[in-house]
């Protein structure tokens, strides 16, 4: 290489215990389209919640080792929870690279579009049982009243969600009824369920005495429910998530850091023809490739097996 | 112990991945309500059904060595469908007492029932996957269309599933709608998720041109949603509860195997004071008695926690 060739774009691994993590880098693509991209799915190990903190560090370590030393991941993204709630210490001890979780993003982002400041999180029962949210709330003077939401990974796993293009039109036309047939029929149903979770955390947060006027989204495959979520809230009450969040503060790191990289802000800024993504899995490849589109709102391309050891 | 002291009760040792499998247990106890119970769930390994045939065969062993060697079971019931399909005999030649799975009873049931020969599974994606059902009920001379239903194992253990006595009042008066409210709201959805799932199904059989006759829950949380599947079949069609249908092979076996338990019979048939069960989970234990009554339809009393090691 000489010293007039351009910097070569930085690598951003990004990790999930599973494929719900695409959303993140769905968010990340959008805003750093000129970055490469490497993201591990722990899949044959899914899920982490259920585990202890000692074996999901253990885990979240050798995933991160194997994005930096084995894909050459110059920042690494945190896409789960579950591992950002209780492995971001271990992660970032394990490798030299920045780490980015996603809780402190979506705490963040509630703190700047809360003015009562009670803010309502949803995520999976791991990461309401971590009162990860509730604390990262806390420390930004904000009271977080969390709620597990099991049946919502599920719904969006059968593909029971909006279509991009009807998520779209939801958005624009909030109160317009979802389209009908047996898809229409589905999308009901998880708009249904969305009610009334929304029903019993307001609910309960009237109970308390509270007035919340933000929904943090804490879980990497609510995105995909967000139009369902916009139609559903109280009105006036804003709607964060997390994963884009996760990506807005990634490109507030980066502004900070262009010398670590060799100044190569411009070219990751500047739209690539191809955008280059290596998409890895430790079980389900098959799984992963069906949904993972769906997730990424392109395709996800070949999924490569890698094996991390016990 | 002199000649003349009465036969002690045998021993049945139930196993689930989970505690779906005390469905099975309350089934047997209905039919056995003197014999003794030692139930375990491997709740620290769940799910089995992400795991290689392997890995399940070793699990399973190890469990069913756990309940036949330190529990004293004299007979084996697997009340998990993936371990019936993918771990039958390894267990079996793991332990020497006799072993009943869940799978075919639930397809005898189902030859029993059917006049036009064609059946319909629902149970779990990785039962489905293993195609243990179709090969059963084709062994039987049956046609059997599986189909996955992903949503109904968490809308169970959310408890969005009709109380006990709204059960039988749904039974007894099929039409009528559910109780109001948000318990209402909640067990509105699982029926509509029920509606479109059957109805998914019932088209996939009219377009291969079958007739099917029969509804096989092949997954043991099902249980708990059996009205609402008799609300929701067809006039005519039979639904078949594996869990049932095990229970009722379980006595079929006691009947012809009295002498390997020195005679037991009249004892296991008479009610007892109290029915003597015993419950084992290798992790979740808070879990595992907070919902296990509902799965047992009485208290599961304190859960013992036990180490099958890796």
């Amino acid at each position: 290489m000489t010293d007039s060739a351009p910097p070569s774009p930085p690598t951003i691994g990004v990790f999930d215990s599973g494929f719900g993590g695409l959303t993140v880098l769905r968010a990340l693509i959008e805003r750093l389209p000129a970055a490469r991209y490497a993201f591990l799915g722990d899949t044959a190990r899914l899920p982490y919640g259920s585990k202890s903190r000692r074996t999901i560090a253990r885990y979240a370590a050798q995933s991160a080792r194997f994005l930096v030393n084995e894909q050459g991941a110059d920042f690494l993204v945190i896409a789960c929870n579950t591992a950002s709630a209780l492995a971001l210490d271990a992660i970032q001890d394990a490798v030299s690279v920045p780490v980015l979780g996603v809780i402190e993003p979506g705490a963040e982002a509630a703190r700047a579009a809360s003015r009562s400041g009670d803010v309502l999180v949803i995520a999976t029962d791991a990461t309401v049982q971590s009162h990860a949210y509730a604390a990262a709330c806390q420390a930004r003077g904000l009271r977080g009243i969390e709620k597990a939401c099991p049946l919502l990974v599920p719904l969006v796993e059968e593909g029971w969600t909006p279509s991009p293009a009807a998520a779209l039109s939801f958005a624009a036309q909030a109160g317009v009824a979802p389209p009908q047939g047996s898809q229409g029929a589905q999308v009901a149903v998880t708009a249904e369920v969305i009610r009334i979770y929304l029903a019993e955390l307001n609910a309960e947060a009237a109970a308390a005495g509270l007035h919340p006027d933000t929904l943090v989204l804490g879980c990497t495959h609510y995105p995909l429910l967000r139009a369902l979520f916009e139609r559903a809230v109280p009105p006036g009450m804003s709607v964060i998530d997390s994963a884009e969040a996760a990506a807005q503060a990634a490109v507030r790191i980066f502004n900070t850091l262009p010398a670590s990289f060799g100044s190569p802000l411009p070219s990751v800024l500047a739209p690539p023809q191809v955008v280059e993504i290596r998409c890895f899995a430790t079980d389900s490849v098959e799984k992963f490739e069906r949904l993972g589109s769906r997730f990424l709102e392109r395709p996800v391309g070949k999924v490569e097996l890698v094996d991390l050891g016990g």
